[in-house]
């Protein structure tokens, strides 16, 4: 049996996550749920959101696939409870997982587009407390704490970022590219409470795939371009933040591509240093080369990719982390050991060991169960 | 020595190739050029252009590159002139050279952008023109006749892609991707006349990295972010058209991946296949998985990738040819025999010549100087 630590999996928020959270005046405008025609709906703010758990396939096989779930009772209760989660990781082998927000999306960047800010910072704050007092506090072996911030300011993120880490957070859910948001590039000095913040608590910003909330996708193309082009925005998205000024002003920056994918990362690696090279005289770059930034600052993760594994040395073994993805319809759940069994079939177990679970443990700080480990 | 047959140069458009060949009342809106306080100017409508020759860097030192061209006479002859384009060529060993344009950018799109259509009509055809009588006709032996086409009018585009096939057209210039530019997308039937035009003529449709205009580079964006990244539109792209219905409908249609590089291609089809097979049940897809048809559709183009080479027998060495992308700061040239030769290192020489020309000889239906010939 392999010890699987996935650092890519998803809370679907239950209703009374802010309700219970926030003060009275703010019971109207922050995130609820309601009735009505025999649906349910998140209400924030004078916004009405008609996507109760988005992608939330978990426990449903794939003929049946299709619109996302309408109300709680369309999905199982692994998606929004914690100790039905912990359960469901547990019986498939998992000791550990990370988990990004579904409501305030990937990145936590709901909140950016919300009018008043001061909702918007009650909002954040009780996301985390949620993440850290309910959701992780119900299995504290099993969930690795990971919280959202205030991207409309980094300087009240990096105090939100000092504030959750002296409660346990040992991740930092960020967006993958600010100027889709309209928000200031990464090569300015905009960033750096923030990224300072991150490397002070020695946190991982774990940077999901689409978190920039771009896409070409038309109304008369199928959803499934978005989906199997999506690693091209993690591509798209590390590349610049490899020549950009972040990993040099912040030398201990730990950077996690989570869902990014792995098989591509070779030949973006070569590419993204013979333009360096080409161009490093004309145009403003810091000095180093990006693979050696990549080798130095990022981290990357698979769910299932025999392509991306035989490439591995090309990569960087320990730089390879296995996801499961629960409860998107990527997820290897319920059957994580066969899969990730298959597909590390043939792979040295020091290796395998590094890819399911040592590499995160040390990245996060996590503790693998004693009584399973094989060391 | 190697025979180098590159299919994707840059054609830097001398200052009379629409004043020779349009009407008298379109001299003034046609595309023409200007003096102004020392600097050269392209003008057409009521639009100037402040860029000459787009990263036209042939001749210069990696040292000196920056801005842009601002006259012809910041240019080598090659990149304007046919004769000195042919004989930069042969001086480097390379027997033939598709082209793509600079003004009317890498997929012909400037002319879409006109307000007038029937001037952008009569700029299409004279852009064709120039290529089929005056450019390659410099060099017939040298220069694979390459057109661009009426992307606002399919029905149009099918019509003169007829007519220029009459003249000895081997290859037709598209772009990527319709929706940045607000045209229909490619998983309707809008484009089939432009499709079936293509596959009943047998020419490859050739669509060069970035010819879809879309980018999220920023004011603040070192320009080598888009650079470096740049393989992502491709991918994004192949994979769109992979899904599409257009390889179904017109099954011996040939799409070539112009100077989107090689190495990120098998992770890209591992994943589209993986997608395609999870949410086929749900998603309107046709039959016949992602890299089925790349195998059968699709050619991938390369200038240096030491790794995309050594993932070669996972790409299909059958389908991966070699670029120059004279004059722009990508391109080999001077030394493309050399770095040809470095890169190929290794490569078994039936393999070797596949890349360097065969493959493009069977697709652009063009012969290899026998003299040259080490069959």
């Amino acid at each position: 049996m392999l010890q699987l630590f996935s650092v890519d999996d998803h809370i679907v928020e239950p209703p009374h996550v802010w309700t219970d959270r926030v003060a009275a005046k703010f019971r109207e405008t922050a995130p609820h749920v309601i009735e009505e025609d025999g649906r349910q709906y998140w209400v924030y703010e004078d916004r009405r959101h008609t996507n109760m758990g988005l992608n939330a396939v978990a426990g449903k096989p794939r003929e049946q696939w299709g619109n996302d779930p309408i109300r709680f009772s369309d999905m199982i209760p692994g998606c929004y409870d914690p100790k039905a989660r912990a359960e469901d990781m547990r019986a498939d082998g998992i000791f550990a997982s990370v988990n990004f927000p579904t409501l305030p999306r990937f990145g936590g960047a709901l909140f950016l587009s919300f009018n008043d800010k001061e909702l918007a910072d009650v909002c954040v704050r009780a996301w985390n407390d949620f993440v850290l007092d309910e959701w992780c506090a119900a299995a504290p072996e099993m969930f690795v704490p990971m919280i959202i911030c205030q991207l409309w300011d980094p300087a009240l993120a990096s105090k939100e970022i000092e504030r959750c880490v002296s409660k346990g957070a040992r991740a930092v859910c960020f967006i993958e590219d600010p100027l889709p948001f309209g928000l200031p590039s990464f090569h300015t000095a905009h960033w750096d409470p923030f990224w300072g913040a991150c490397e002070d608590a020695g946190v991982p910003v774990c940077m999901h795939l689409s978190s920039s909330g771009s896409t070409f996708l038309g109304d008369q193309d199928p959803p499934v371009v978005e989906i199997a082009s999506a690693f091209v925005k993690s591509a798209r998205a590390s590349i610049n933040l490899m020549v950009s000024p972040v990993p040099h002003k912040f030398p201990r920056i730990k950077m996690v591509w989570s869902e990014g994918g792995i098989g591509w990362i070779p030949a973006a690696l070569e590419r993204a240093d013979r333009q360096y090279a080409r161009h490093k005289y004309w145009s403003t770059l810091p000095e180093g080369m990006p693979s050696e930034v990549a080798a130095k600052n990022m981290w990357w993760c698979m769910i299932e990719e025999p392509v991306g594994l035989k490439y591995r040395y090309d990569i960087g073994v320990d730089r390879i982390m296995w996801e499961c993805d629960y409860p998107h319809a990527d997820s290897t759940w319920p059957d994580s050991q066969k899969i990730a069994s298959e597909v590390l079939d043939g792979v040295p177990s020091d290796e395998v060991e590094m890819i399911t679970h040592k590499t995160a443990c040390s990245l996060f700080d996590w503790m693998a169960p004693a009584r399973q480990s094989r060391a």
